[in-house]
C-alpha cells in the first residue's frame, strides 16, 4: 500500500526485445526504484508476448511495493516501426510481428494507459530528455548491440520520417561488396560492427585455427559469448580480440563521420551492450575515425559521446514517452 | 522601360558556380523570362566575384528589357555552408571563400533585396515549391554534376543541421578503402559517381589501352569532356562508356538506398548535369539497385524520380527563396 501521506507516483518503462522484456519503475523524477526481467517466448505468438509484458509489469510494481494505483502509465520501446498514435507495431521482424495493436491490447490487460515507440527512437528521446537536458536541436543516437539501431532527434523532436521508419543506421551500406548482412544485402554498418558481426568473425577465425583466450574462457565452440567476454580478453591482453573490436570501432567511426555529413548534428550518442561493455575500448577510435572522415566544417563542434545511462536506456526512454504524453496532455 | 499599364514584377535567381554564374529571371509565376551566364572568376576574389554577379544580374535584367524598379528581389544559391539570416558564405571550398558577406555586399551594389541560401538547399526547394507543389513532407535531393551535393526538406521545412552544413551526401562512404576523394578521404559517393569520378574512370582505362568513340569525338588525352559526350558514345554503341555510366548508377542507387533507411522519405529527386544528360541511361538502374538495398518497409510507396527542371535547379530555386522571403514576409 502507498503512504497515504505521500502517495508516490511512478512511471513505468518496458524494453521489448527479440530475447528478453526488461520493465524499469520510476518516479516522478525519473530515477529507478526498480527493475523487472522475463524472457520474451517471441515464439509463442503475440499475445502470449503482450501478456508476458504484462505480468512483467505487474511483477516490477509489486517488487517495488507500489500499488497499480500509483502508476500514471506504461511506456514501451519495441523493436520494428511503429504508428505512435495508435500504438501499433506495423512491422517487427526479430518479433515476426505484422500490424500488432500492442496498446490496446496491453492497456486491456493493465487497465493503465500505454504509450508505445519504437525502441531506438524511445532510447535516444530518453538520453535527450534526461542525460542531454533537451538542449540540443539536433541529436543522433546510435545503439550498438545483436543489431545495430539508431534514433534522430531533429529541431528538438523525434524524426520518425514518412511511415515511421526512419533511422535505420544499421543497413547505411559503408563497404559495397563487404559481408552478408541479416538483410539480405551486403557491407551494411551492422555486418561490420553488431556484436553478431564480431562474434562471426571471431568464430571464423578460431575455426581457422586463430588461438584466442576466449577459448580458455567459454570452450573451443564459443556458446554462450557476450560482450562483457570481448573486455575479459582484451584485459588478459589477448591482441586477435582487441584488434577485432578497434576494426569494429574503425567501422563504426566512419559511420559516425556519414551521419554527421548528412545530419550536422550538436551531438552523436552511441550506447547499446557492445558501447557499454567496451567503451573504453572503442570510444576513442570512434572519435578520432569520425573526426578523420567527416567533412571539414561538418564536424566542427560536434560531441561525440557514449551515454550514461547505458543499458538503462530502453527502460528510461519508454518512461520519459510517459512522461511527455502526459506534460503534453496538460 | 517597363509597361506602365501592365508593370511586370519579377524575380532573379542566381546559381553561383565554381566555375560560372547563371542568372535567371523568372515573372511571380516562375516562368523564365531570360537568363544570362557569365564565368565566375573565382581566382580573383570574393569583391571581384560579387561585382560579376551584380553585372550578371543587371545585364540579365537588360536583356529582357526589365527596368531594376521591376525587381522584386534577388537569390543566390552558392556553394558551401551559408548563414541564411545573415547572407554570410561561411566557407566554401571551390571558390576559396571564407566568411564572406555576399547578401549585405550585393544587396549594396544592386540596391535590390538578396537571399542567400546554399545551392543544393535552394535547388531542393525550388524542385520542392515547383515540382512538387510543397506536398510531400519528406524530401530528399541529390544533385550529381563535377561534385555530389545534397538537400534536405523534412517536415516540409529545409533541414540545414546545426551550423547549416546537413545533406553532404557527395562525402558519405559506400566503399571503404574505395577510390581516393577530393576531401581526403576513400570510398566517399562523390568519388564513386560524380562526373570527375566518371572522367578519371575513363582517363585511366584510356591510358592503360582501353578503346573508346570518346577518343574519336575528343582525341587521345580526350580533353574538354562533357556529360553529354558520354551519352554520344553510348548512343554509338561503345560498351565500356556504358558500362562506366552503369557502375556509376549502381553506386547511386546504393546511395539513395541509405538515404532512404535513414530518412524515410517520401520522395528522392535527383538531378544535376549528369542526371540531366544521363537520365535514360542511369534511372532505371538508379531505382532498380536503391529498391535492392532499401530496408524492407523502408522503401515502399517511396518515389524515386529525376526533376524535369534539369539544369534550371539552381536558378529557379534561387528564384524561390526570394518569393518565400516576400510571402514569410507578408
Amino acid at each position: 500500500m502507498a503512504d497515504s501521506k505521500n502517495p508516490q507516483e511512478c512511471l513505468i518503462g518496458v524494453d521489448l526485445g527479440g530475447t528478453k522484456i526488461l520493465a524499469g519503475v520510476f518516479d516522478s523524477q525519473l530515477q529507478c526504484l526498480g527493475r523487472n526481467k522475463m524472457s520474451t517466448k517471441a515464439e509463442r505468438g503475440a499475445d502470449a508476448v503482450i501478456e508476458r509484458i504484462a505480468r512483467c509489469v505487474e511483477e516490477a510494481i509489486d517488487e517495488c511495493d507500489l500499488s497499480r494505483k500509483q502508476v500514471r502509465g506504461v511506456g514501451v520501446g519495441t523493436p520494428g516501426s511503429v504508428d505512435p498514435e495508435s500504438g501499433r507495431v506495423i512491422f517487427a521482424a526479430n518479433l515476426h510481428w505484422e500490424d500488432v495493436p500492442l496498446r490496446k491490447e496491453l492497456e486491456r490487460r493493465l487497465d493503465m494507459p500505454v504509450f508505445v515507440e519504437n525502441d531506438c527512437n524511445s532510447s535516444i528521446l530518453g538520453v535527450y530528455e534526461t542525460e542531454l537536458k533537451a538542449k540540443p536541436q539536433h541529436v543522433i543516437g546510435l545503439f550498438l548491440g545483436t543489431g545495430i539501431g539508431g534514433g534522430l532527434i531533429l529541431n528538438g523532436k523525434l524524426y520518425a520520417g514518412f511511415r515511421g521508419t526512419a533511422g535505420e543506421v544499421g543497413h547505411m551500406v559503408l563497404e559495397v561488396g563487404g559481408p552478408k548482412c541479416t538483410c539480405g544485402n551486403r557491407g551494411c554498418f551492422e555486418a561490420l560492427a553488431s556484436r553478431t558481426a564480431i562474434f562471426r568473425k571471431i568464430q571464423t577465425a578460431v575455426k581457422a585455427g586463430q588461438k584466442t583466450v576466449l577459448t580458455d574462457l567459454l570452450g573451443d565452440d564459443l556458446n554462450d559469448m557476450r560482450s562483457g567476454d570481448l573486455l575479459k580478453a582484451i584485459r588478459r591482453g589477448d591482441k586477435f580480440v582487441e584488434k577485432v573490436v578497434e576494426e569494429a570501432a574503425e567501422y563504426t567511426g566512419i559511420a559516425v563521420a556519414n551521419l554527421i555529413n548528412l545530419f550536422n548534428p550538436q551531438v552523436v550518442v552511441l550506447g547499446g551492450g557492445i558501447i557499454d561493455a567496451l567503451e573504453d575500448e572503442m570510444m576513442a577510435i570512434i572519435v578520432e575515425t569520425a573526426r578523420d572522415y567527416a567533412f571539414p566544417g561538418s564536424a566542427k563542434g560536434v560531441d561525440i559521446i557514449a551515454t550514461e545511462v547505458g543499458d538503462d536506456a530502453g527502460i528510461l526512454g519508454a518512461a520519459v514517452l510517459v512522461r511527455k504524453a502526459l506534460l503534453d496532455a496538460k
